[in-house]
């Protein structure tokens, strides 16, 4: 604590050091830049929140929804649906004390069945950790900040007849199988409830983003 | 476990399944798409991961380096040094195996003295936790991938005198302070070995890459 005591007088830089005031700063200029008149209310307060987790006002371009996503995902989180995460990272970011119901918060990618479930599934340990969500599934919110394959391994597992999440905020990040992989959601014959960034934009900052600004109105 | 038994013969998409040969595809993709020639080989190393983190080939265009800058970083991990993070995103994303000497990870957002230190400091909590490294800074790689006013808040305290870090990974995001604080941090008259992205760029992941491509040579 010496630090602190010894060094609260210094002030070299002027910036603004008002956490309220840059939050309502940041989004007054993503409001001012970002073309979020195509979108409907609930979805364009979620699209500030994600464009302000990366700094760039032409995300909503690649935006691309079903228009009850956000009422579904809220709704669920309301009821007490768990938000099921495909890295820790995302997980690690979701603000609790924002959550309606003290959900729970779920990445199962350390569990200790996935390594060996990747290897008998011949895919990645994030797809594998999806298999493990299999009995939650049903209600609950998804949240893919990361790996496309966690992605696909989720349709696969809903058109085999797995739980229906209520909705999927799906914006796996990446060079290989990202953009495919959102727009397999869109096409996807199960017709979720969506939320994806087209292309190879996203991650765990994007999803985790999405779920803050979707588990409580407060800004 | 009932769902993963049930429903492993169902693979409905055709990807890539396999997690090493979507890293060599991923890595092929954005060295054949990114203008690396300018850096030095290990930096250029270290922006491939942060590349692969956002699926942005074009963020090399605003990165800035000093030319030691990670081999300073690595000598210091090898030396045992702590990593001091802004977020907590930031510190759950390292991986852990890749550090080479089981490196501490820290981040003192949620440090029970924070909200009071901020209060008196007239600043943000992600600053005031910036003070409580005060006796950890000397030697250490600072990784700061959301507050601007963390980053800013180091440069404060280096200049009064606080311990020197080893390197400063320098990717806060955002429309409020965080391309300043970068471009402060490169202008210091202290001169720390620093790596940013200019601009409004940079999030927590890419803080995580950085930091993991210079734990380990492993790709």
């Amino acid at each position: 604590m010496n630090g602190a005591s010894d060094m609260s007088g210094v002030q070299r830089y002027a910036y603004v050091r008002d956490g309220a005031e840059i939050y309502r700063r940041s989004f007054a200029t993503i409001r001012a830049e970002a073309r979020l008149d195509r979108l409907p209310g609930d979805v364009a307060r979620v699209a500030v929140r994600m464009i302000h987790s990366c700094g760039m006002v032409d995300l909503v371009d690649d935006l691309a929804f079903t228009p009850s996503v956000v009422a579904a995902a809220r709704a669920a989180l309301l009821a007490g649906a768990p938000v099921l995460c495909d890295a820790q990272m995302v997980a690690a970011g979701v603000t609790r004390r924002r959550l309606p119901a003290a959900n729970e918060i779920l990445c199962l990618l350390g569990d200790p069945r996935v390594p060996r479930l990747a290897e008998r599934l011949g895919t990645t340990r994030s797809a594998a950790a999806v298999d493990l969500w299999a009995d939650r599934l049903a209600g609950s919110v998804v949240a893919v900040g990361n790996a496309p394959t966690a992605l696909f391994r989720l349709l696969e597992l809903v058109a085999a007849g797995a739980g229906r999440p209520a909705a999927v905020l799906g914006v796996p990040v990446g060079f290989i199988g990202a953009a495919e992989s959102k727009q397999a959601l869109v096409d996807d014959p199960a017709r979720l409830e969506y939320l994806v960034v087209h292309g190879r934009r996203g991650g765990s900052a994007m999803a985790v983003a999405a779920v803050n600004a979707i588990a409580s109105e407060e800004d």
